[in-house]
């Protein structure tokens, strides 16, 4: 069975239009997710800011930063591998919040830090715009598609 | 300084009056969540199914599981230490997806397995209305508001 | 391929006795590891108290609870599938300390919560002898060999 | 209450001293763990090569390298909080396994993402003596005595 990695590798834009195509409600509930630069087994993604991810006291929801880096690791998969790993699941995260983020856009780095014939596993920073702090820490695994790489 | 517990424990219609009235948009993005019963460091919610937590395929997001996990939590906390423990905050989480549900309310069976005077440790079940078998297994780490117990 | 899961389900006796002959190290730096249940996606298996596993203030090491937990999803995976499974490898754990146990025998309650073609996950409680209250809880993702089920 | 940060940071050496004479049984059951570099949230560890860590196959034990992972983050709150922090307790710890290296050294580097006044968070990375690749990723919380920081 060929690789599901024979696919040329998409651009963010490439990865923007094809998560509008087929994934458009993954913008719901929070802001809009927009992939910056994906690339050497990394990306990095940009939620806006929204009204409905934000809490009482202000701050950003627990549930839309698992979504965004969530997001981006699925944005590094399709990056590396191509849209023909476009079935890749994620199979468990670990997240810590580390800080109580004001309204804001947020930022996720992400980069593979294993990538198998079966598994993907991911580390992913997340970061309030202009702030130095990480706000929260993931790490993920995917199944990939038959094949992987 | 006197601890969280102090306060009376509410019921579950005494937490859903609570969360529509404090935290009305973590029903954003999904369906509505809806404590059934809490009570004796346990409770059950159900998140009702919602075009809006769909995904390609006809699978419900991780996003939203790991909304229900986290909030499910939240509502185990409040049943036990009362509303004085409302700042608690999502300390960590690990999600283990286990199968790819089909669209239908989902319900989390959550029970605190350590209540410390510092943190409250939770352990997650999530499944599909009318289906025996697991999709979701979460732990999560909260840390308690000054006090705790 | 066939599956790897073609083999007899071996008893609690069987796999003690494979453990000693092919992972006698397994028991260097704690007390003995004996499973003393298996079978059902399920097993129970104790760690002998042994001086070597205990730190100042006289309780139990994490490592030494993480080996427990980690050898009884082994010995799950071999009760339902056969040494055929013998290839099988921790991908991912995540363990919650819950209290500090005094030195006594451990005991690991395990279950396995998904058995699919590649990945094999579990829920492992663990226990001091002879108390009620959870000391350890742990969730870990197993790669299964070709095959799996 | 005073901080626990109040005393002096200790260099390597001085927490090799102290592991040696509090906490010598760290070293049961595999290679002796030495501390290399220690400072600005982070540090360096080793474990020496050892046949007791050794599984079937010829690879490094998990338990073994959980222990390395552990043990590094410990070090690096003594490095900033001082010895007054030798209380700390591991919370929690996600580990992934993402190769399975052969016998050597392990060299883990770890850094404090997170140093709060209740909890600390660390990231660690393992590697094999001489390999560029990430054997093992890490990340642990650690209740802080009271004070903290």
């Amino acid at each position: 069975m060929p690789p599901v990695s024979a696919g040329p590798r998409p651009s963010a834009a490439e990865i923007n239009a094809f998560i509008d195509a087929q994934f458009a409600n993954v913008h719901e509930g929070s802001g809009r997710l927009v992939v910056e630069a994906a690339g050497d087994r990394a990306a990095r993604v940009r939620m806006h800011q929204d009204a409905r991810m934000i809490r009482p006291g202000g701050t950003v929801s627990g549930p839309s930063m698992f979504k965004l880096a969530d997001f981006s690791v699925y944005v590094a998969i399709l990056a590396e591998l191509g849209f023909a790993a476009q079935q890749a699941l994620t199979s468990s995260m670990t997240i810590n919040f580390l800080a109580r983020p004001h309204p804001a856009d947020m930022i996720a780095e992400v980069r593979l830090i294993k990538l198998g014939r079966r598994l993907a596993v991911a580390e992913v920073q997340l970061y309030s715009e202009g702030e130095a702090a990480m706000v929260a820490q993931a790490t993920s695994t995917y199944v990939l598609p038959n094949g992987g790489r």
